[in-house]
């Protein structure tokens, strides 16, 4: 049996032989490009049908086909603090802007959280003379802590 | 002189005091709700301007009012993982979809991040029948990696 | 302002000194004795009516029940591993049982998470003539992981 | 000789292979399907008729069958915080409710802990319109500090 | 009200103000040194009559004797290594001989662990010409893995 | 040359399929059964002699009964904080009661430490009709601090 | 596929057995000694053309001219504090000097950073009698916060 | 006698007064604003003449001016890994480029390292119409390792 | 009852008003300079007539003079790697030799360690004209592993 | 190529072998036996001339003797808190005397280090009827603190 691991290496192996795009990947697959990057790097879970799909648009053995329907254990960074400076730069937005999200949230909607799990994410380009800019949006549901 | 953190707590004692919400500061400082929070709890820098405002509205003293120009030692989590619900799902996000979040960046502008400095954020409420949403809106400027 | 941690201090105090129980207490305030036990711990929030029902039972200061009724910044154990033996036998739980919980719950409901937040927690005693026993009874709402 | 790691990535490919949920092996092996499924995953010890049973249903070799039986250096989570979100919310409510458990216990047995070895746990679905539940019962025997 | 910490603290003014060995105040209080210095430090808890005895031989002030009745939160070293010297040793002993004694353990009485709770410690000095030596005796209830 | 880890590995394979005990190859060895186990499980040294008893008892292979008399790298435990719920446990005894040993040793011997070097180690069962114990006795040097 | 640390192997193993400088094959390439050094270390992309003439000079195979024109998990230091000396000194540049480099760029620019993006490095040596100096320049945009 | 802590706050309190910089103080001293940077930061040692005549400048009572002069425990950023963000971006860049620069050092010096005492370090402003440019030189005299 | 680090402050505030060395005061005490400045910084325990000659020298108050006498937890470095520049070397000195430490003691003396204990320290400065040189020479009796 | 790490692993294979000690391969290489073993174990470097040397007493391939003239990444122990007993009692040295050899080292030279570059290390048996001693020379230049 293929680990979690070992298909994603099988799948950017043949994303890099194929020439595809995660764009095009996800339009195969018939999801939002977030998400199915998330499935193919070992985040999510896959139906039958989505995997199939991607198997086909990929060339991908049987095996890593099964793989994309097992639940994974999730968690893409090996380190607490990620060292790769694109990924830090999130890291960092938690740690210098994490109270000020908190207390807007709070004022907003009382106490609670945004869900990670109800929980989709966008990601855009912007174009702009002054240099092109990333847009990022998470969009989550609020879940109110019950109280008992 | 006041430190960053002591001038921190009269602000939220202030506000407290006086029952305003962090918006109705933002109203008052002529700044974004996101900005104005992040500069009160210690993370960002106003000008004498925006200072004097946010001390009238508060009610605050001149050492506090100075503080509030002084650039601070950022980052408001004390510790790389945060115990705290709300703001650990945000680190959550970037665990989890650290390796999406990069691989697609890089797909769409190449090598380079998204700026954490040349940044703004939005947080949103999106009302829905099935429980409200937080929309949280990430804005920066992508810089591509310089060679030479 | 008190600190949450202040009021905790004046919490425990005040409960000492009329030599109430934390069930005493969640009896008038009219909640579970879990819940109303994590809300004077600091990790949950009152509203005006619960927290003048603590404080009338406890005899607090007035700056105490507005305490309670701030939204805390949650977390009640210091550090990631704990020392106290029995807070450390719930962490020992996670660690052995976590792939059993995870592979168990991913068996019964697909991939998804029981949530901390729209969560109750019961504790009785279970006489035993072999020794009592300590019964938790965890009860969280299934997140199905949202697909996009 | 099979390591335990060795032993439970056969087991899981087995499994996977014969498509069999960890019910189904539980109920061949005659244990209760969380006992079962953590000595699978290598945090628990069989007995030679259970270890027998677990391999014909399974149709494991015998190094993996003798393997199920050699007493495991336990501990399922690579980490002292877990990065997997299930997981994760586990180690939350160890630290969000950990002093409300200590504080409870006491009240309701003295000064002593729960026991993680003379335990028990289930786990149970509820069925809810508003979204199904997650029921984790922990069962521990009380365990009094001893004074000498 | 007076924390455990602070109780420490003036427990051991007065036993350095009277001139007072552990042994002393052990039989003062009519248990074994060992345990009796364990709660004078606060790592155990004592009744009212021993909490009594220990404020008589010490001349403790009744909030010190109340604060040795309280079930503490245990834990008496700072740091997961601990740096003093003599503390060192045994966290080295648990590092060199922690899978011996995991397989001697095991041979002897099958799965299972050496109870801390049900748990007595006896420290000695035996007189030996070539230089004295520390006998430390742990004697716990060896709890068996329930199955279940 | 073998690895003091693959030696290892060799050795417990050797000793399950020759079905031995670690008493029963400490009696062919001539040593102590806590000895002789910390010796096979790469944490002390053996002479020519006590490898060659081994290997004979054991059916070693030669390169084996060499590497059992090269000084090891000692450590057994992975971790700082040993998750292994029986290796914890003496964790917790350092951590709890790490200040008591240090003061009664203190008080009992003056500056010093027990030599965890010039140390034996013993661990017996005593039987119990409330349930058996495990008796583990330390018995180290007592190393007074030089003065110069 | 190749990863870029088997792509990095195969360029030391190339660039030894060849007898060139990280110097000489930067002339080859066209960029910056540093640049191009991070390039071939696993830090940064480089173009076709660029990969080419790497390759011509080192002789590599395609698989590994085509690794260096992938975008590199970034971070080539595997612990928090680097332990290697040469490499360890830096950090101790930033450890010691952080708070003065902070105060004197907010001194001279404002709140912002300096860039470690659009940003350039140069290594040079200045022969002294007393000893040759390392001369290290840094030279990145500034980027003075946003306010929004 | 005033802790080099408890100096550095008078020092930045005394400065904020008077409205100094940093660069005028260091003219008063005579020394490079870096350098006086960090004295006044407490990383360096000032001679009694460098101590007076910044306690001239800034209006220092005598105790600051002898805490001035006391070797200091050196260490400016207190966790490994810094969060501000401008002091991130150095222990960034000796994260991303570390190998790098030990390739070359190595390659135009042999082995040794830079040293970070027999050290200066520069910081310019470099105008630029598409942004200013942060130019810091470190300069470091090259010690090569001893063979004995 | 003073604390061991409100003694050593209060010594460090005496020993700069009184402008006296450490080799001074070693001398009054009657040891030798590395001893004396350990026993002052909190680090080992001053017999009665040692600590009356440090506090007549010193001028110390009788609770200092008690608190000298008293035996310490040791540890004078807070972090596990320290960040002082001059501490860190000799950090450095065992991360880098200590394997080459561990190999030439076991050639020369066998299995065992060099104590730390029964142990003395000297530190010497040989004047050279190339650059002063100090010289710290270790003395540690060697204490064989015990078998039994 | 081969990697320092497997040179290393090849030369204790020839050392054991050969039956060859440190300070006899020393002897043929014409260096300190402390120089050599830390050259041997992976932590300085060869000259062609000194590698060609140990290559003939140990029988090495070339592609060791390669190796052994390649500037290494330095640090020898994996775990900044070294767990060996041997390697730890001397990071317990720098734990307990730090601020001692700070102290004594900046009373006699002023502020600055001790290099670890510039530095030599001897390691000698000193006999002593009531056990051998280790005694352990460290001979580093003083480096002072730059001014500028």
């Amino acid at each position: 049996m293929l680990t979690r691991l070992e298909a994603t290496e099988k799948i950017l192996a043949a994303k890099a032989q194929k020439n595809l795009t995660f764009t095009a990947i996800a339009a195969a697959v018939g999801r939002h490009p977030v998400w199915t990057t998330s499935a193919l790097l070992g985040q999510a879970t896959m139906t039958a049908d989505e995997a199939r799909k991607a198997g086909a648009i990929l060339g991908l053995e049987p095996d890593v086909v099964a793989a994309l329907q097992v639940i994974p254990t999730k968690g893409s960074v090996g380190k607490d603090v990620p060292v790769d400076p694109l990924i830090y730069r999130f890291h960092e937005i938690t740690q210098v802007y994490g109270t000020t999200i908190k207390a807007l949230i709070h004022e907003m909607f009382g106490d609670g959280i945004m869900s990670a799990i109800d929980f989709t994410m966008d990601i855009q380009k912007k174009e702009d003379p002054k240099g092109d800019r990333v847009i990022v949006t998470l969009d989550g549901k609020f879940l109110p802590y019950k109280k008992w």
